[in-house]
């Protein structure tokens, strides 16, 4: 027998396909909602399709946004010639919070992983090697996460760059500002000492 | 400067508000809807207008239900004579799955609560009396939740019950079946000590 409306249950289903939401909290959200005024409940189900049907990504960089091109890459005043490459859309946000970049972006949408079944063609290479192939890019910054499946991807994008004439840099490794030495890993402690610098 | 398409924005806002959602995890969410086919965040944006449209309360029981009366008050089975009075429609729910009850509800949808600002004509107290002064409701058993705020409800509402000549009872406290004793808390211990039976 079913114990809710089948409306409800139907709901509780949509919220429990959500990643990291179970069967219970989906049920605690979709009661939730319940509880909303009319009027919220629809505005949370527009706001679904609104973000569904405007947002799209840039063609350029393919950064998310809702206009014909991305902020970033329509102002005249970051340098095109410098483009830093990303896994996805919040570490543009990430960079740009330090508000010290001045150049733009790539994000790929993802980084290669054998074991996710993500190949080379499953994310924004290809636009990548294009947008470069049109010359005016004298440098690609690798920004990937520094994690195996980031470095990974970055040294698969290097090798692939460097042959079209573009100079290829990595974000540095280190220390993270504020951290303790006593509490660093081992291998950021070495890459630490491997990039010291003259003071 | 804003990072994400002001629609994502948006999008990640209406999750925020869910409850035990941060802004984290509603990032993580809006990303993920964003990644969806069209059809299935719209399939999603559907659920919930139609949870909020279709699901009322059942104007005998007030559980929720999508039809003119809920199916058990519908269901000329069960003892009409017998309501047992819950919290909320997903303690229903754990009831039917007992699969033993024959006799139908009464969801007050909250409990009694001086702390959270919930008053006794915040609840469908109203409704119960109503109910049980219209006669043929021989007995009322309290199934709130054996915590304070549940008993406090049940307390309440037996003192406003009995003096309408019905009979009053209480779901059993004691052991939970497949628990241990020596896990058990002591007040558990004590309500099953004086509520022993003859075997």
């Amino acid at each position: 027998m079913q114990y809710f409306p089948a409306a409800l249950e139907r709901l509780t289903e949509q919220f429990a396909r959500l990643p990291g939401i179970g069967t219970k909290t989906a049920q605690r959200l979709a009661f939730y909602v319940l509880g909303l005024p009319k009027q919220e409940a629809e505005a949370f189900a527009q706001a679904i399709v609104d973000a569904k049907e405007k947002v799209k990504t840039c063609p350029v960089c393919q950064n998310l946004t809702d206009r014909e091109l991305c902020p970033i890459c329509a102002d005249q005043r970051r340098d095109k010639g410098l483009v830093c490459v990303v896994a996805e859309p919040r570490d543009v946000a990430a960079l740009e919070r330090a508000r010290e970049y001045r150049g733009v972006y790539h994000v790929l949408h993802g980084v290669i992983s054998p074991l996710g079944h993500v190949g080379p063609d499953d994310i924004r290479i290809r636009e990548l090697l294009t947008r470069v192939g049109q010359g005016d890019i004298r440098e690609v910054i690798m920004a990937t996460n520094p994690d195996t499946e980031g470095e990974a991807t970055s040294m698969y994008l290097s090798r692939l760059l460097r042959p079209l004439g573009v100079r290829v840099t990595r974000l540095a490794y280190g220390m993270p500002v504020g951290s303790q030495l006593e509490y660093a890993d081992e291998v950021t402690l070495l890459r630490a000492l491997e990039g010291r610098q003259e003071i």
